[in-house]
């Protein structure tokens, strides 16, 4: 049998152990030390197993935003004069995933996400009660609540008064999921967890009756057999970085987007989680990003698609704006925009200007790409609305409509095969990780495919389809909340058992 | 253990077995009967089982077209007239499946598929050297040739020269498919097949090694085990009809589609086959239908989303115009017409004309949907054009091209949740089938989830993700064309070991 097959080994093969504990955690990110704490604090032993050779997983290289809410606001909300009822919350999150959305997963979040943000703080992560205001993605400066999503858009508002809801460590740059990482570690060991890296886990280890009660572990290319009395919680990550994986079921991402996470985004612990019976749900979504702003003025500027049409409210959460690029043809995209509004977005390293010109007119036959008079046609009908505040068609916010009629214009070419991401330089295309994974109940408890759940194992993390589950719905601090939310309870459910 | 929960029986847990063939086949449709055929006529013992009490599965419910060409022409293509060589047929089949596309089954079905036609004409199914070129989605009179895809679009006729690919059976009238699974079924049973009706199957069978070897039937109620000593096909349809896997894997379509097929299409083989250790691929994509056409002239009007704008080429197949359509805004769509080519869609029972007008801003008026001005806006710039016989922003083909300019005209809603198809009355929604399911390599052999493949086990039909991978790039008659092509593929396969 292959060393990496994931297949599940049977408890009746196994003559011995070389370790046993309560309950082991695979792959130690933000899920896995939320898992490990709190089954530690629960009274369990525990041993945490990391494939790399240190802690963070995709959240240690995240800004560590958390998407929380809720509960009339959480205690930074409320400081800053914020308030957020809990169901403002769910309604917020309900639009934003549609049918693909779990509503008890939704429910349970919304619900204790106020308290989770407590937790969070208790373990000495720092958060400045400051609020920022501008259209940014995080604040480079150090205030810890920010805009994150498409609160203040005109179809969010529809359903949900808009509330910042990213909290972020106080922290000058990006990157704050250092220090989270460095806190949750030292509460972790504190704990009395015992924490192994260099620890690949190649199977799990089943009962007759599939229940799961061990794992097997790569460690200085020994495989060790390891018991787990209590239960085995995945939380190894997505599968971004397994091409193999990404064109089978995101085969056009595959195509024109760049894998964005830590190198060990591998996917075992999809493969594990299914070879055990578990099952695999919203594969076929990930996060994109399209971050035309900050600077914020560039959302004043139109985006369009090569048929020179406009496609989306500009004004959208960067991952809305990427989910609807990606639907255009050719994912070939420009944003026009006047002299006053010009600039180099931030977050993109290479960007074309296209074509300048003192009238639109002048633009478009220099860019050469449009159909004839289609471009001149789309401004003019902005125009004639954006004059009056509105944009009847896509409904981008009133504070972000100017008339496009003083020259020079520019236009800059954001189509997925011409841009790159400043934090990923070299790369093509924009940024992506996975949103689909192990179906699993709220308690984190994976379901069987067949019915009923694998007794024994638990999942929290990009290893499943967990909160956010769409590009077109996410908002940043989704996935580093949901993580580190449900790892806490599938680490009380497997410790309690 | 649940009798219906298709998890897989090992060879050791059974004292003996109640009936032995060397190939086993699950299903009789299409690609069970011909999987049967070729399995028998290759010196099989041969077993077809069937979970309803006749043979026809959603082949026997279509009208039977099946996709072909290639080779220079099929003999009814040559005889019309019409040359079509594989490398045309090839580049047709990798533009209309793009990333999603499996270039060894493109590549072996269009090799393949002339000599196909003749297996089909040996079967004693008629055509008549008569083409209908009209665009039509089947012929009602007799003729046997006819354009069921995108070929006359100009943006396929980019990459391919257009040829008539859609063969059906000579017939008066929809639901050729009878006729094919009639004199398949005459055909099979000459040949000796041992054809079990009213026959579920429950669960494989597998030795250590993980290799099938038989499968447990549920006959009369009661569980009969059954050896196969080659192999076992499954052959049991796609899983529209089973609403969790729809749920699960299709949940936007969920929301607004109507399964079309046989009521067994309900994921059985799609559940055994990965249970067995196989997974499944392009889960996420449907066929849907949105038929403008018949009559044809409706071609010559404009499709509009709720924005009053086009999205696609109106002269695109029916499952292309479903794609585009499903990615509007709230699947809000609309057919202006002029009074010239005003009519009722054949296979649209209920439609509201939301509104007339003897001129489009007194029918926009009327309407009341669109933005201000948007729709008056998008039939100025589709005239403007028109009248030149081009179409910049969508590349219709110049001869549906026609300016909307004589009033006075009508507005049909052809809204997801207003459109009803005739021939599933009362239902709401387009109509859809699956196009996911068991990765399989052109063999039938099954792959297995985590390398190699499922020894003993073969696969064809929806069961499995074959030729079509997409409602954006189907044409009609790829999928019987698929099932019955493939399916004769993988029982010479099974029979072969």
């Amino acid at each position: 049998m292959s060393q990496t097959d994931f297949s599940v080994i049977s408890l009746a093969s196994i003559a011995s152990f070389d370790a046993e504990a309560d309950v082991l955690v695979c792959g130690f990110g933000g899920a896995g030390g939320s898992a490990a704490l709190e089954a530690a604090k629960a009274g369990a032993r525990v041993i945490l197993y990391e494939r790399a050779s240190g802690a963070g997983g995709s959240t240690g290289l995240s800004s560590c935003e958390m998407y929380l809410g809720g509960s009339g606001g959480t205690s930074l909300q409320k400081a800053l004069g914020f308030e957020d009822s809990t169901e403002n919350f769910i309604a917020y999150l309900e639009k934003a995933m549609g049918v693909r959305g779990d509503p008890e997963k939704i429910r349970l979040y919304a619900e204790g996400a106020a308290d989770h943000f407590e937790w969070v703080r208790s373990l000495g992560v720092p958060y400045k009660e400051a609020v920022m205001l501008e259209r940014e993605v995080v604040p480079l400066t150090d205030e810890s609540l920010l805009f994150t999503g498409n609160e203040r858009t005109l179809e969010f508002k529809d359903v949900a008064a808009p509330v910042p809801r990213g909290h972020v460590p106080s922290h000058e740059g990006d990157f704050g999921g250092r220090m989270f990482i460095d806190a949750l570690t030292s509460a972790v060991v504190e704990a009395g967890v015992d924490v192994q890296y260099d620890s690949r886990v190649m199977h799990l280890i089943a009962d007759e009756a599939g229940r799961v009660v061990g794992l097997v572990v790569k460690q200085d290319n020994q495989l060790r057999y390891v018991k787990a009395s209590r239960g085995v919680v995945l939380t190894s990550g997505g599968f971004i970085m397994n091409d193999e994986m990404r064109k089978r079921y995101l085969p056009d991402n595959h195509k024109w987007a760049t894998p964005y996470g830590n190198p060990f985004d591998m996917g075992d612990g999809i493969k594990l989680g299914q070879a055990a019976g578990g099952y695999t749900i919203n594969m076929d979504e990930a996060f994109v990003s399209l971050p035309i702003y900050p600077p914020s003025k560039l959302t004043f500027g139109i985006l369009v698609n090569q048929r020179g049409e406009r496609f989306v409210n500009e004004d959208a959460y960067l991952a809305r704006l990427a989910h609807y690029a990606s639907l255009q043809p050719n994912q070939q995209l420009y944003l026009l925009v006047d002299a006053d509004n010009f600039d180099h977005p931030m977050y993109i390293e290479r960007l074309d200007v296209v074509a300048t010109g003192d009238t639109i007119e002048e633009l478009a036959a220099e860019a050469g790409i449009f159909p004839a008079g289609a471009l001149e046609q789309t401004v003019a009908y902005f125009n004639q609305h954006a004059k009056q505040g509105v944009d009847p068609k896509f409904r981008k916010a009133p504070e972000w409509l100017s008339p496009l009629e003083k020259g020079p214009y520019g236009l800059l070419d954001l189509s997925f095969d011409k841009q790159t991401a400043v934090i990923m330089p070299g790369t093509k295309g924009p940024l992506t990780f996975t949103l689909g994974g192990l179906d699993t109940l709220p308690t984190g408890e994976v379901k069987r495919w067949n019915g009923g759940i694998v007794e024994g194992l638990y999942a929290a993390g990009r290893v499943t389809a967990g909160l956010p589950r769409s590009s077109e719905g996410y908002s940043s601090g989704m996935s580093v909340g949901d993580a580190t939310f449900f790892g806490r309870i599938a680490g009380r459910q497997a410790a309690s058992q």
